[in-house]
Parts: structure tokens; C-alpha cells; sequence
């Protein structure tokens, strides 16, 4: 096996914070399906998530429970330090079961444990957390007082320990020559698939003998009239003569993210593309001059909030004549697919999380105007000095010529 | 824009398809959050499931509506033959908000198209369809009728098309490709992180001109005692100089799944696992001498159930001394992340399902035994002469010297 990605301290330090928590909301016992959740208390690894499975964790104990398939139960025991006694395998039955279901068999083992009178906080809006499942737990133990717990372990994912950061820091390195390779393959007649089958190389080959993982979001690319919108994938299509093309690209190590947004034109750029560019490379920026000493990723310091951050990036929008809809930036870190975004602290008006440092935040601030779209995005980490960025593409509307 | 991957009838069909069945159950109107059945209802494609999205079908109009982003309606509009009327965004602030959520607004639309008192089909169960999301709509049409549909559209995604046949051989060539170039690289000292990077290039390469799509499973590979459990992913470890390897791999086209599983040994395999493999070879395999004239593929005709398939499998495995408590297969086709299983027929006991021509399943003979496991799969399509296999890849436990 290759070495955990970290030691016992920090999972006793995590476990320590979520206890805090738990004490300051009133939950006795969390249910966590998210698998960047599951995987943060425990060290879970493996593709198992597309079946139900959970962590359990009560406050007066030392470790959690692991609830899951019985083909996946052994990936526990060997990505985890969970005592044998704290993983626990469902019945292979009740997999695709028309009535019955798994979480059938979890509320006996909440049962067997003597948590059913217990203070439960589930995940509510977890992508995994299906109705049905809900359905079968809420009824399984029939009384019980289930709450939404309003994403309690992400929220306490936010601040990254000095381990989290160097893994994102690593991600961000990698994302950057994950980027650079595929910009270097933009010209003219190039098929996306080509370009795409480069990333995909790259992100998994990582950095020396570090490996990296799958990325919880696929690499986006859309040109054209295309770049209007966000999240297309890649076709077979050449690359034309002329024209917006938009990457957003990822690296992950060890599940730590590090996402990245470049937005190439090839021929000559009209004024309009050119202009949107260079207003979001202002508002953006946090570079000394030439590039800009502006803006926003100055502003990502200790103490200010998310809203704060985001005003600053508008009104540098707002003075070139543009208005952005979307939040500028979202929390980012561990994750697992569909997502890499952390469902948490977001960069827009009304949010009033303050900013410490260590926290980590992707800055994506894509512009999707009418008929296209531009994006020029960095991750960075709050830092005393600012936002300091993970990667280190260049920051320019990038001409491809 | 990349060709449609299906002309205007073949849509008319399905959704036809559909409406009957919601006569059938009494749905008036459907609330489909899975990818796999939004896309499959209108063609809609875009990495944007992270989001609350759905797709609407009401039995008496001819095209369902899309709801979602605002930054991904203009995706519905690229991707799908809906009208403009039926392309609906949430509003921006919903997305991740602590009180408010995207399906409070589906809850107007309902209102507003007049549906709030129809008999309401939701997918309680897929990944995607969270319990909050299904509480705001239950909330928000306060005494609405709303049941879960149980996989209403899955099951009529079950029996494929010709033009779907033709993606899904399509993938099958590519994933032979794919698994073929696997195997050529596992050689003791190999990082496994470089064989999976050859993997994902291969994969999104495709076929020449015709690009393959990410699938929705990452390629999983485990390493000796790692075998016994199948969901393990790549680390940077080196393979050893012996001992067992096994990779279930896929390709996608046109998000149309085969996914195959081999199983390798460096070095000359011991006596229990070859005998394993052999076993796995002959319960499964449907050809002519040489490679048994066995028996599960073989079975799995029209008119014959799933059931059955997985008795002659079964009954295999027990004349060795073995037994296999996991369903060894699974209804495929369309498929995005997290699963390309369809959650709807399975191959195993007490399973119904009569087989029909043009059904296509993942045959997962995978054994995972208490120290190793082994695998060597096959996805099929069901014609009348049997299991046509969609791949072709030596059907052998590949020994590595």
C-alpha cells in the first residue's frame, strides 16, 4: 500500500473539531455520506460511493463507524485506521433492492449500538444522500430525532491543516503544467479529443513518483459560441481557424484539488474578447505591476469576508460596463465527484463568512455573456499577504497565433 | 457542434416509450434528476449535475422541459431539440444557499404549467436526488401527489435501440483497446499511476475520428492482497515482481458504457488462483471449443430471466467449490458518473426480468475471496443466439514472465 496521506493526528484533530461542533449544535451521532466527508474523518478511498454507504460518528467515541458494502468493506480496512469492530458491511441483497434498501440495516446497527434515541444530524443535501435513502433511515427508526445537519463536517473542512495545504499545493503545481500542456496543443485543426486525452495523461502521471487522482469534475473545454456556457465536454471536432476556446482543468493530489481556467483565442482577438480579458485579469489579479495591483486575490485576507472580496472584483467589473451574476469564487479542497467545490463558503454578496488563513477558495471568474464567454480563474490560499495562488499559468488572455 | 448522437425519431420513441409506461402507472407527470434519464429523454449533455437540475415530462405534451443554471440553459439549448419555452433556470443566489433552494422555484414552474394537482413521479432514488431537494419540492406543493416512480425511465431505457446497439459495439471495440493497452504495459517496476495515465489517453482518443467520452466509473486497478476488494483506484506504487493484478477498465461513446475486467499474474500463478480464474473462465465463457462451450452467456437468450443467467453461473462455480454472494451482472448503457450500471435488472436470484434482444449487461464474474480476488468480465448484448460480447479481449488469466 502506499503510505496514508496522513498520520493519526490529524484525523484525531479532525475528529477533535467536529466533536467541537457537534457539542456547539446538539448532535450526538452524524451520519456523512458525502465521500470527501467520509473520507476526511476516515481516509476512505475507493469508487464505491455510486452505492449507499456511510460514516457514522457519535461524539463519545473515539472513531467512527464505517457503513458500507460487503465487497468494499476490506477497501476500509485497508485505507483506514478504523478497529475492525467499526466497519460494517450490509447484506449484498439489498443492493438495487425494489423495497427494501441498505439504510435498513443501518438503522439496526444505529439500533444495536444504542443510538436510536440519540440527537442525529444527516446530511440532508449531500449529492449522494438520495430521498430514498432518507426515506428508509426516517422510517427505520421510526421517532427518531433526525435533523439536517447543514453540512457540518464541510464547513469544518474549511481551514486547511498544514498537510491539506501541501497536497493542495502539489495540485496546484500540477494543475499548472496540466494546463500549459493543453494550451500548447490549441491551433487551428487540432481535435479536442487529442487535447482532452493529453489532460488526462498528464493529471493521472502527476508530479515525478507522486501519482495523480481522478479529478472530481471532468475537463471542460467549449469554443465558439460554445464558451457562452460552462460545462460541455469535449467532442471530436477540429479546432477552428478562429475563435474563443475556454479550458477549465484540474489536477488532484490525493483527492486535494487544484482547478484552473484559461481562455485562448485563436487569430487575432476582436476588442470586445480582448477587453472582457483584460478587465477580468484586472479584477482578478493580485501582481505586482504589468500585472495589475489590483484586486480581489489582494483582498483574500484574514478577517475580511467572503462578500467583501466579491464587491471588490464587481466593482472592477462594474467600471468597465459588465455585471457578474454568478459567485466569483466557492471553497475548494478534497473532493470526490461530481464535485470538487466544497458546499460551503461562497465568494458573493451576502456571504458573511470571515476569511483565515489557510482556507482555500477557487476563483473562477468566468464571464458568459450572450453569444460567448470568457474565464480567467486561479485557486489560491488565504494567506496574511493575500490570495496566494496554487498555480502559476500565465495570466493573460492567452493568442494563439 | 459535434453531430447529434440521435436523429428526432429516435427521441420520439423513447419519450413514447415513456408516456406509456405513465399510463401504465399513473404518473401524469415525471421529475427525472438522474443524468443518465435527462439525457436520455432530450440529449442533454454537460458536466452540470453537481447542480440541482431536472428534466420534466407531462404525459400530454410532446417535449419535456429542462430546468437547471442559468449558466447551463444555454447547454440545454446547444445539446437538446427543445423549444425555448421549455428551457427554465433557477436564479443564481439559490445555488448553495443555506434556506432557499433550486427546486423552490421548480415549485413555481410546476404551479405556473398548471401540473400542481397531476399524479407526480419522482426518482426517490437517484444519486442525485437528494432528501432536501425532494423535501423543498414535497414543501412547496404542499399536498401535491408525489410518489417515487421507481426507475420508471431506467426501465425503459433497458431494451436498446439500433442506433444506441451501434455506440454501445462501438465502446466495446474501444474498450478493448483500452484493456489491451493495458495489459501490454503491467510488467513488475510499472508505477501504476502510468499505466492508468495510458489508460484515460486511450479512452478519450476513441476510435480514429470518433472520440471517446469519460466514464462513469474511473479505471480501478488493485495489486495483490488488494484484489480481494474491487474499488480500489491507482497509487504511485511500483507493480511487484509477483503476484496478482486485477483492472476493470471501460470506454464510453456518446456516454454509451462496455465496461471489462481482466485479471493478470506476474510471475507463475499459484495452483488456487489458477484454478479460480478457470472456473471464472468456464461459468462465463460462450464459445466454441477450446474456450468451453459454457454456459452463462451462453444462457442468456429472449424469453430466459436473469435469474436463470445467474444459475447456470452459480451452478458452475458450486460444481468447484465456490460461491459467489454479489449478482454477477447488470443492466448497462447510457451511463454518467458515478455508476454505469443502470439500477435496474441484475443477474441474480429471485431476479424476474425476462431477457429481450437489444438488453445489454455487464457480466461481473468478479470472485473476491478473503486474501485475492480475480475478475475477468464481459459486457453483452442479448440476441437470440446468446450473450453477443461487445468486446474482445483473450479470455484468460493473463500470466506475465
Amino acid at each position: 500500500m502506499t503510505t496514508a496521506a496522513f498520520d493519526e493526528s490529524e484525523y484525531a484533530q479532525r475528529r477533535a473539531r467536529v466533536r467541537q461542533r457537534m457539542d456547539e449544535t446538539g448532535f450526538d451521532l452524524l451520519i456523512c455520506q458525502d465521500p470527501a466527508n467520509m473520507h476526511w474523518l476516515t481516509g476512505f478511498d475507493g469508487w464505491s460511493f455510486y452505492t449507499p454507504q456511510a460514516v457514522l460518528f457519535h461524539r463519545d467515541d473515539q472513531f467512527p463507524v464505517w457503513f458500507g458494502r460487503a465487497q468494499d468493506a476490506l477497501s476500509a480496512a485497508m485505507t483506514t485506521d478504523l478497529p475492525d469492530d467499526n466497519i460494517v458491511a450490509f447484506s449484498e441483497p439489498l443492493v438495487h433492492h425494489p423495497d427494501r434498501h441498505p439504510f435498513d440495516e443501518l438503522c439496526e446497527l444505529i439500533r444495536q449500538r444504542g443510538w436510536s434515541s440519540a440527537s442525529i444530524g444527516v446530511e440532508l443535501d449531500a449529492h449522494y444522500y438520495t430521498a430514498r435513502a432518507h426515506r428508509h433511515l426516517v422510517d427505520g427508526l421510526g421517532g427518531a430525532r433526525i435533523a439536517d445537519n447543514r453540512e457540518l463536517v464541510n464547513w469544518a473542512r474549511l481551514v486547511k491543516s498544514p498537510a491539506e495545504l501541501s497536497y493542495m499545493r502539489e495540485a496546484g503545481r500540477l494543475a499548472t503544467r496540466v494546463m500549459e500542456r493543453a494550451l500548447e496543443r490549441l491551433r487551428p485543426g487540432s481535435p479536442q479529443k487529442d487535447i482532452i486525452a493529453e489532460v488526462y495523461h498528464t493529471q493521472i502521471s502527476g508530479l515525478d513518483d507522486r501519482h495523480g487522482d481522478y479529478t472530481s469534475i471532468c475537463p471542460l473545454i467549449q469554443v465558439g459560441n460554445g464558451t457562452a456556457t460552462p460545462h460541455l465536454t469535449w467532442t471530436s471536432d477540429a479546432l477552428p481557424d478562429e475563435g474563443l476556446v475556454v479550458m477549465e482543468l484540474a489536477a488532484a493530489r490525493r483527492h486535494y484539488h487544484a482547478p484552473i481556467t484559461r481562455t485562448a483565442h485563436i487569430g487575432t482577438p476582436p476588442r470586445d474578447v480582448a477587453m472582457l480579458a483584460e478587465t477580468i485579469l484586472e479584477g482578478r489579479a493580485a501582481e505586482p505591476v504589468g500585472e495589475g495591483g489590483a484586486a480581489a486575490l489582494q483582498a483574500a485576507r484574514p478577517g475580511v469576508t467572503c462578500a467583501e472580496v466579491e464587491a471588490v472584483w464587481q466593482g472592477v467589473l462594474n467600471r468597465h460596463g459588465y455585471r457578474k451574476e454568478s459567485r466569483v469564487g466557492y471553497s475548494i479542497g478534497l473532493g470526490f465527484p461530481p464535485d470538487w467545490g466544497e458546499r460551503t463558503a461562497s465568494l458573493r454578496p451576502g456571504e458573511n463568512t470571515v476569511l483565515e488563513a489557510g482556507m482555500c477558495f477557487h476563483f473562477q471568474s468566468g464571464m458568459w455573456l450572450e453569444r460567448y464567454g470568457a474565464a480567467i480563474s486561479e485557486s489560491f490560499v488565504v494567506t496574511a499577504d493575500g490570495g496566494e495562488r496554487l498555480c502559476n499559468v500565465e495570466r493573460a488572455l492567452h493568442v494563439i497565433t
